[in-house]
């Protein structure tokens, strides 16, 4: 099996704790998924108007076709987007996909996925294929178009099979 | 060259004039494109705020990948949604791809077109394949998520090669 | 009795049909209530998503507290906002307070109220108080705050008593 | 000097720590001024969309006409709404008037001021005139141009001059 050269393996996630799920998803586990990640900030302002509000879309429209995940990046006003603070957001705004806290990087403002992911900011829509492949990663406002389309491309591709011997 | 018992051959268009092209349009001769119609009325007020937007939204995101008609379909006030007062809306509202005056019927409020789609009234959004089948025939608001699916999903069926002998 | 300096006479409405009315309004008639003038064109965008949902915020707000008029003020486009059109505009878009159709002027495309009250474009919205003068002659977008704070004030304004000999 | 007998006096603020200014803002200070009061809860979705950037709104709008004063009436998830997390909201939703924290009541969920006022939840806009009398205490969407000229008929009321005797 050969993936094209273009296209990098996401890096996997690292997170202390999730809400909305008993599992701990991880992106090894999650292979064969088309899975998309909705990067954001309980008080980052676009991702309350835009970002979840799609993210809610997401999971209306495609429903078992994918996994989506929440990733809560914090990188600024850490004291103030705890886990228990984010616990009520989640509950406030009606969220119900799995929201995991993105692990915090001693001596850097920035969590350990986002650093991975090299995200510009929140809102981010990141999104993996069945191989574990990056596809998009979006800093700021997508339209539901555009991304319909691309998450129809990459569901309707067909699940690998495993190589044997 | 079997299609599937479900799809219905989308009927052609009965037009008497078309705006922003210099072609006459048929689905004859646009079988192997994908074609999205918007049926809409310049007065009606569902057009003007969702069905007409979109079509714009469908024109930027997908542009020559697909090939996007407007279709006037007058059932009721025929003396006020003229050709000419079309034309000042179309200028006005920035709408440039190609529209078509649905043929009217003597002695019925439904034109031609309408009539042959059994459409239920305006904004009506229909789709149809490379094969001339109706894959979608919708009234009212359509989200962008889906159709935006939808429509890759159908642009990225191959187009059939003719069959010989 | 002495009006300020500042204020003009707002000038008279020149109209050859009214909509949704019998009577046939005039300012003169109009004396001693403030009137309110939404000044549109049907095929207008910014009329339709801006200008006409205030002026029927205006009526359910005020209701009897002043006299909203529309004035379809046509200065492009003549022969697609006819009479005809604009009375299935009416229809369509559910307005109920007078419109009348502002007079044509020989041989400008502008039409006579229009000219008149030097109005930019549309829309525009127009404020008469009870002695006549104009207050507000603004093009464009208003805010609801500010205006209904400008309506509120005109409306307790006493209305005046007549002169006597 | 004597009131309206329908109107009742605005119960005093009761608030821990004030964000955006300098001062102790007491509604006794602030005789003589207009008050509008916008409760609300941070992580309020309707407080988000609707309330807050209404209050910015008016403080765009009436300025220095009026005191604007926002209070965080904290009745649910107590732990995630701190006032640590309050002013990274503050920050991030760019609130520039002053901002209080209203006074926890032992035992009980819902804040002193709050109860004092009797609101029913979040967001609500309590309006006080230049003698201190309650005008407004309306929970939910308040409609601008109401709003609007409510805040011109009370800025427009004379300030009383202080007995003397």
């Amino acid at each position: 099996m050969t993936t094209q050269p273009s296209l990098s393996a996401a890096p996997e996630l690292a997170v202390t704790r999730w809400f909305n799920t008993d599992d701990n998803p991880t992106l090894a586990a999650l292979n064969g998924e088309v899975v998309v990640i909705e990067a954001f900030q309980m008080l980052c302002p676009g991702c309350v108007s835009h970002g979840i509000p799609q993210a809610q879309r997401i999971q209306q429209t495609f429903g078992d076709d994918l996994t989506l995940l929440g990733l809560h990046t914090v990188f600024e006003h850490h004291d103030a987007m705890t886990p228990v603070s984010l616990e009520a957001f989640l509950h406030e705004y009606r969220i119900t996909f799995p929201v995991g806290v993105d692990t915090p990087t001693p001596g850097s403002p920035t969590p350990v996925t986002m650093g991975r992911y090299r995200l510009r900011g929140t809102p981010s829509l990141v999104i993996i294929d069945r191989e574990g492949n990056l596809r998009a990663n979006a800093f700021g406002q997508v339209d539901d178009l555009s991304l319909g389309a691309a998450l129809a491309r990459l569901i309707d591709q067909p699940r690998l099979q495993p190589e044997t011997g």
